[in-house]
């Protein structure tokens, strides 16, 4: 995935999240040198969302450096985590750490399928 | 405040909040057009802090666009919000929103004295 359409996937996230009134950000590059932060947090009441972002139409591994992060939000700070999987032509799916983990992050298009919608993660 | 200076501010507290075990960031200049962000988020254990940083040496006076945007984040996030000020060679103190709001954002040393230490904030 290019930077510049992870990029943009990244921001259409954001923007999808504020819709549905989330407090939405995308986290920095330069906050990453060597502090964990996800692609994109997300909060609502207290409830904290933290993301990282795909743009991809077929498997893929998520790099393990990805998955520890994601587990150190989730038990650090008590975020809900997915991976958040945007199928080009067909949109996104949000497929959650204990899902992903016990795949052993590979996730091919079945687990997209399977992933929520935005619709039921924002309910 | 330059950027560069408000910048290198930023990161320090990213990085001194990160050593008291909370998850921190920055919110990027791109997360900021049109979407309230705060300068920088932190989470632990599901209590989110937001902070706009201050790196100046006399009294000033908050804008009331930031002050807004952290009202939303308590509001719709659920944050605890603050401005997050350091006097130069004086160190960091935060004032809380509420205190903040009270002396409708014009903040004098005496607000900065009686601010909570980084040791207060992180208990």
């Amino acid at each position: 995935m290019s930077y510049r359409k992870g990029y943009k996937a990244e921001l259409e996230l954001v923007h999808l999240l504020s819709k549905r009134g989330f407090l939405a950000i995308r986290s920095p590059r330069s906050g990453r040198i060597g502090l964990p932060a996800p692609d994109v947090i997300a909060i609502r009441r207290g409830k904290i969302l933290a993301f990282e972002c795909k743009f991809i139409g077929r498997a893929f591994k998520v790099p393990s450096s990805e998955l520890e992060q994601l587990k150190q939000w989730e038990r650090i700070g008590g975020a809900e985590c997915y991976i958040a999987w945007k199928y080009p032509r067909r949109g996104w799916r949000f497929i959650s750490l204990k899902h992903v983990l016990k795949r052993k992050g590979n996730l091919r298009k079945v687990d997209w399928s399977g992933g929520r919608t935005l619709d039921e993660l924002t309910a």
